[in-house]
């Protein structure tokens, strides 16, 4: 006869026991709400409908955000199980570090904070837009978020690098045109920061036109930023693609190990005195 | 003696049998007539050309509309011949929720739509655009269409996750643009659905230039999502880079199963004791 | 004693024969000589210079065009020599519809032509520009343009199906905003030729900016037209990857393949028995 | 006993020695100055407040400037040890036609340059910018720098060609659309040379839209330069990809090099007489 399972448990298989059917009545029911708010801060957005449905706007945030803290308070309680830990303490310390709490916590904060510091409503609507983060979770669960996930990770250093060459770029882009172009129009380019609109606009190819060289020498140099532009579009894709590749390939050579263990792990026959013998070494063909 | 073959068997030889001489006949008119369509909607895109020539287009479009049905219903009778299926009922079933039925099917709706139900005259005149998309039947027998679409559905999901990353990155930029940059420019951002205009422009690296933040803060927000917009072209362009290396190795792998099998199952002689033997285990090296 | 070069032999050897140092010199002259009539082209384009040296200008042209005309002429001689033809009628034949010759001649027809027929002067200015398509005869003897052209060629149906599926995704999206936004901007989107231009700017993400969907609908399709774009991008760069990376893995096996031929036509030691034998059986090991 | 450290050496380990912690410190030190230029160039283009703080500015410059000078002059005194060469004159020259040493060299000449010659001002301020470049040594250090390296430098001559199709198509575009629309809008394409401002802002798919076609053969030409500007785009992203691709392969086939001849340099059984036999000759199966 089994005990009687903890009420912690209880609530651990409701809402974070991927096994179990009411976590997935949970998780959907979550993922409505994350929805739900998305849609209402993009409504809340018209004047008009806003200034109609204010007190409605306001309760539908409020019963949010007690949703939440609820779900924050109940993943507190379950987090020994979570993280398989027998020290309540060090599994709360790892739940209160873990990449979901953070983005949970910052998605309730902008509701509780003006209770604790006065605060710029500007700032505070602001604030609010980190409800949408919690868009990011409910890609949890795929597979391919994993692969993704593990292809750029494994490239981290080359895409950092890029991403460093690429600011570094943009600096030397900025600055160069500012001193090119400075003089011609001093209201496009009135100081570097403003020039570095200009270079991140062409570098990354989007080109919005409203700031743009006029002397040849700056269409010149910015000719040549735009080539350079089309490189830095072209390094990482190069760099991801490998990525995507190399997994691949480790999958592959995953499987391939599996069924050279099989094949040599058999008896066979010796093609010469008839015996029946066992191969002993298994050699290793692990290629790519 | 074979018996005279049913006359559904010969409308099949002449319209779906890839093998006769009638069916490659009847494509290439069929194509021809989706092509002329085709350039009826764009000449009657003029209105002076419209007004002169309406009982024209009107008269062509009818002819076009009564081949395009006889088409269909021919093709229902020969179901049973194209699915190799017993029983016809199954046989077209299995067409009438093909691909193929449902592109015909879309294309001649917009005729006989006003017939049923009293239609928006302009709303009709959009629907008439369905027939266009009878173009991409014109890709149906080529085999890179289809080494195409094995690579791009055998990375379904890592493509399907990159849209939906991209559409969250869309909807978190365009929201948090609209916080940003709704105050200096309301009539450039006036909601968020509007700044989602401004969203994909920038995230898509098209940059048409009619909106655009005017705050630095708003600048460097869009400076960032710039250059998360060249991740976003970088990450399905790597994806569907390992999709081809991989459908192209998969290729070569099943052509060197086939070379191995010839070579082991030869006959050889023993390097010891100079008999001939037969290989009897084809070994496995498949890699990659 | 050898007998003395023919006349031919020896044109050939100056003009068209790599080894020769003679062949190198004549070269460098052409391709100078084509460098500086594109810099004359570009110079002739201001107007005030063009007035001031249009007789020099002018003799420059006749004097590059015979120099021109006199190369093909040689070149028809020694045809013979270059495509290593007995029949004298066939090389020349050969050599008529060969890449080179049409180049060369287009490059010239636009001084011949107003001798023969009486032509637009705007349009026969245009033409000239044919010369400067002698600038991709400089890429002749590279042996990186083999590579990159080998890749290209090998992968030629899936480029044209993706040109093509481009060119339909062009029609379909030009056709489909004409209808969206002809009401509200009838200037922008007068006819469906004119929103073509919309599409391609868009469909390539380059993004004039010069015309774009004010309306919702219009600008909800136009958000997804430019997602598709980005795949438009996605997909020429995804399989030109896969190309070069094939090109590049030949070359590797041809290499293997011949390091595994050497090893295993080598005498070697059999370990059991101590004798010499010979390995007579070269199994293939050719992979990817 | 070991004889007391030359001076030289003594300063080579604390600014060259990549093991000494001084050397660490040192170039923490510099690294940091670097940054500081950057932001001092930054904030310099702020007029008023260059005004305010002209002398600080001046200052901070000189100070700079004389740091940079006895760095490289440190450097010429320890290039005996850096290039581990005996004859103190070669080392010296060594260094003097390095990387390092030029962009040393030109980040302090415009400090230098008035000194010796009479100089534009407007000029001379953007020669100041050369101190940015000194940006790039920040990483020279790295690991990923150099795979990056290598990846680019193994597929220089297809990166070249690439670029040299680019600008041959860059002059082709131009040229041809100064022709096509220079009568139609003389201010937008006056000459040739301008006409290539709007081919570089197509081809590299900007589209910043100062300058666009107008008349429809000008739209035509202009909407299939932009579909060959995706090509453009889309070969240096395939080559990086394979390239990246391959110095991977390498890496692994190096690792499986190694592995390889771990096993084969075991003894083994032979499966015929059950002597134990050290296989002698390493079998190469070196694939990819």
């Amino acid at each position: 006869m089994r005990s009687p399972r903890p009420w912690r448990k209880i609530i651990y298989d409701v809402i974070d026991n991927e096994k179990d059917i009411y976590t997935r009545i949970f998780d959907a029911f979550m993922m409505g709400l994350i929805t739900l708010n998305v849609v209402a801060i993009v409504l809340s957005s018209y004047q008009s409908l806003y200034n109609t449905y204010k007190a409605e706007f306001e309760l539908f945030e409020k019963v949010s955000v007690i949703i939440f803290t609820i779900e924050i308070i109940l993943r507190v309680l379950v987090a020994e199980y979570h993280y398989n830990e027998k020290r309540t303490f060090r599994a709360v310390a790892r739940y209160l570090v873990s990449f979901g709490f953070i983005i949970d916590f910052l998605a309730i904060l902008p509701f509780y904070l003006p209770m604790l510091i006065s605060i710029d409503l500007r700032f505070l609507r602001m604030l609010r837009l980190l409800r949408m983060i919690r868009l990011f979770k409910i890609t949890r669960y795929s597979e391919s978020v994993r692969s993704l996930g593990d292809a750029i990770s494994e490239r981290k250093d080359e895409l950092l690098l890029t991403a460093f060459l690429g600011l570094m770029m943009l600096f030397l882009s900025g600055t160069l045109m500012y001193f090119v172009e400075h003089e011609a129009q001093p209201e496009a380019f009135p100081d570097v920061l403003s020039s570095l609109w200009w270079a991140v606009a062409t570098l990354t190819t989007v080109g919005y036109g409203d700031v743009y060289p006029i002397t040849p020498f700056g269409k010149f140099i910015a000719g040549a930023i735009a080539f350079l532009g089309v490189g830095l579009v072209a390094l990482p894709t190069g760099i991801l693609s490998s990525a995507f590749m190399e997994s691949l390939a480790k999958k592959k050579a995953r499987q391939m190990q599996k069924e050279q263990e099989a094949i040599f792990g058999q008896q066979c026959t010796c093609p010469n005195c008839g015996e029946k013998i066992m191969l002993e070494e298994t050699p290793e063909f692990s290629q790519n």
